[in-house]
């Protein structure tokens, strides 16, 4: 049983992206990973609304970014995301940051499925669970 | 009947506010007069989920903000709050962003009471009308 | 002489762009728009070094913005830039933005060219006025 | 040699700072620990520029974060740098946010010295190095 997808999306970064520093404000690699993971759950026919109305939320527990170079203004970036681990109550991604063939940045992010009354940990639904493994 | 108030609040500049520009990046002055609007409502005892509990929301309805001089890194500035008119529906701010004595932002900011279900413009309860102009 | 264009990018809603009234942040539609006038540049052939390389820069100079309906999470908006002024010193553009083909927001936005040193207004370059008019 | 600082800066969390989740958007607790860290490197009297005049940068080479419990809108936060190590070419933080005695988010964060020119690894200014042990 495999989760990998070799999954990406191309970002443009814009002025909103950049700091003073004259590069990308390093915080905001983490909301490019978000959308990749989105567009790949979509891709696979997962609607978050679905696992909202269970009562339940997927939620960021960590995050683990290593930054090796910056992206600037004007860059066109390949954001990738795979699923690498699917646990009983939560999904493990692997992200990488590239600018044409060189890797800016890399990430470990782990979702977690909560119960969105309690925010304590639930079961993935066995559904769900289903559509990542596609 | 006047709802004037010389209101305001002190933001400090952070590398998240700046831009490749080096200056700070333009759209992020609502986000200082939204902060200063919300803390003028809060030091008046008006408490945004009492309005939402009577199915009302208050949303911003239009800003036109006139840009003279740009703030930069570490820069202090204050950020005022004046409530220029309370009408049926809707409130209008006159906001001004200082740093020192120099003006660098002016804003006219309306925002809208309206229903949560419908979106559609509603009246303001008299409660909190009171409130606005103490 | 005519400016118009009929230029649009589509943009996608992400958790990012929302707020805790389930909509999204009403500062962001700034964002969205200039990320249009930024591709309608880019596709007029204009770059922004450019400009910079003469040491002026372009700066919004104020913004006018009128909300009708919210946009939520997972829409997908087409963001509209239309260059309706283009004077000695300054650029005017119309933007609206739409979801279908509902218009959700329209905003005046004028940008002026400043010199880089001082700020204060500048004559936009001869060959800059050339390709917008293209 | 001891780095440890008990040093902390309040975070009040507006509208801007939360999701449709109706919590703050996971990535924004990044922006409120570097708040916390340029206010402890200002308190020891350390200037950005300093660094940056002698053709140097700081930059965040990795950011290792937990999340425990979500904040949400009108929330006050406590949030804490604590500086755990200081190496030839890097710092690293020990970062937490509390709201009350309740700890929210914990993280390491690492931040190396490079040159602005190459962006490669530079040793830590011996005045930075005193300043950081004060």
């Amino acid at each position: 049983m495999s989760f990998s997808s070799d999954f990406s999306i191309p970002v443009r970064i814009y002025i909103e992206d950049t700091d003073a520093g004259g590069i990308v404000y390093y915080v905001n690699y983490l909301k490019y990973m978000e959308r990749a993971r989105t567009e790949l759950l979509r891709d696979k026919g997962f609607l978050k609304p679905a696992v909202m109305e269970e009562g339940l939320l997927l939620v960021v527990a960590s995050a683990n970014i290593n930054y090796r170079q910056s992206a600037r203004l004007d860059d066109e970036l390949q954001v990738s995301a795979d699923i690498v681990k699917v646990a009983r109550t939560y999904i493990v991604f692997d992200q990488r940051i590239f600018r044409g063939e060189e890797c800016l940045t890399t990430a470990e992010i782990k979702i977690a499925c909560v119960k969105r009354d309690t925010m304590r940990p639930a079961v993935l639904p066995p559904r769900v669970v289903k559509l990542l493994d596609s």
